[in-house]
């Protein structure tokens, strides 16, 4: 049986320890035995725009607040089999158009729904 | 079956998100299919404080602390289904007259408790 | 049948939060009724250097945070069956040798599998 466990990420400040966090769990338990979801909502989101890169509508200064910095990361891990989720409703909020995300980051329609439901279907949950 | 979910919510500054949060997951998944309960604890039970009220025992900054204009949409979301309890040992230390909160809110004896029962009757946890 | 819940501290500052929410919780419920799991993982492990102490091969500042002031408290916790853990991976980041933690702490090897393993057992999540 895998370990199943979804990391809810609400505010950009708080990616740098998700990353850490689930760095550890894999090297901890090994990628095989494990299912590592990732919800982003609210300005999180911003931590999925690639650095340099002008966020669909937005101009200016998303990019600039240095959170992207994961993106790296984030990308290796979603090799390593980490799901990374963005909430509409927040990239909407954020002005950040869903074309503008790494291929790796799927877009679903509501961030606390895919919460709701995954802890229903045996994730843990844990807040960063 | 309904989606059952808690949301814990223990400083005022994030009321503002987690309101957003519940109106997004209605919004989603549509308030007949869900159970929504929020927990208030330590210092965001404040939040619940009308404004312009003088909250019980207390004169003056509680109110001025601006986190209570979420109390009209947590009128309008109690209406919609949503449960909003305020921990006794918070308010007790938070100096509010349980007399003093709004009708919709339904004063518990500890919030913790709380949490822990209603995860074990099945809710999701989150926190905003 | 027991309550059984893991409190989730990450952060230095969330100690007195959590320590408050652990004795209203027992007194509550009674001691007798409760398993109550602590896991401290990222800047958090801090909280359990003893005031006064070097840790291990840390000169000087983590000792000066006042976080600690928890200790006594958690002590009396530990004698009243709560269980406190602490993340290896902080202690290795924080430069805290596991030898200059006191008797009641007790190190896994990662906090993260630990969380996900015991709510996969039960376990309520709660992040002070």
């Amino acid at each position: 049986m895998k370990f199943k466990v979804l990391l809810h990420v609400n505010e950009p400040e708080r990616w740098a320890v998700a990353i850490s966090n689930i760095i550890n769990f894999l090297n901890d338990v090994s990628e095989e035995s494990a299912e590592v979801v990732v919800v982003a909502n609210g300005s999180a989101v911003k931590g999925y725009v690639r650095e340099g890169e002008t966020p669909g509508e937005v101009q200016g200064t998303v990019c600039a607040v240095g959170v992207s910095a994961g993106s790296a990361d984030m990308e290796e891990l979603s090799k390593r089999g980490v799901l990374f989720l963005a909430c509409r409703n927040a990239l909407h909020t954020q002005r950040i158009a869903a074309e503008s995300l790494p291929d790796f980051v799927t877009v679903v329609p509501a961030g606390i729904t895919e919460i709701v439901r995954r802890q229903a279907d045996g994730f843990a949950y844990i807040k960063p």
